[in-house]
């Protein structure tokens, strides 16, 4: 048969982005998730907790999440999230109390990155004295 | 029994560092490797190539490295590829050839980082054709 499934046309179109091209779209998208803050928003939507590692996703306010993620700027973290609000990876709820209420809730397709986002920031973490070891051994050798 | 494993100290030296904590040099961690050329760096040393997705991990020439990271600056690919041999996540050889050959391959550590990577570029090329159609709505809602 030479007709294309829907599913072989999708995996076609899928298989034409690739962020090692300087001009795929999915170069900058991968720009955009591949970030300190957006890991450490995904990781806190996503219920990870310092100290205790991760939990459950669930939403979280404006305030809790400027917080959370110590010492980002009022401008860094409300860009970071219309970005990814705008992306479909986080949604954000307004709810009319005085002072207004505004929520922050992974998407589904925000949850589909969550599990790397936690593995990059526990990544960071494990591995913080090995690489402070090799810093120390190189720094030796180039002096 | 009171005295410690070594295996405990381990676990509690892991335990204090925290990407949460604006202080925690494994905040500096995360955000030296949830980068994009980083990302490009260790998938294309792990063996992924355009099209034909993951494969062997191998050694690259500064050369290779730099034409496949299509767009990326000299200065840019020099850098990152320094941090990443003071980090110890790539070993740096030199061969004395005219002109000498500068060869990249990563580590055990940086083996470690692989499959995560992997993940976000495949991650953003799969998710691609999802996130501008949210855009797309968005960018209708609020104008």
């Amino acid at each position: 048969m030479a007709t294309t499934t829907a599913a072989q046309k999708r995996a076609q179109a899928k298989a034409e982005y690739d962020a090692f091209l300087a001009q795929c779209p999915s170069r900058k998208l991968l720009d955009r998730i591949a970030d300190k803050w957006v890991t450490l928003i995904v990781t806190a939507l996503g219920g990870w907790r310092p100290d205790t590692g991760p939990g459950e996703p669930g939403p979280l306010r404006y305030s809790e999440l400027s917080r959370l993620l110590a010492g980002v700027s009022q401008k860094m973290l409300t860009q970071t999230l219309r970005n990814l609000e705008r992306d479909g990876l986080v949604t954000r709820t307004v709810e009319p109390t005085v002072p207004v209420t505004v929520t922050y809730e992974l998407t589904e397709l925000g949850l589909s990155l969550r599990e790397m986002m936690g593995g990059i920031k526990s990544w960071a973490q494990n591995n913080m004295d090995e690489v402070l070891a090799n810093r120390d051994k190189y720094d030796t050798r180039v002096a």
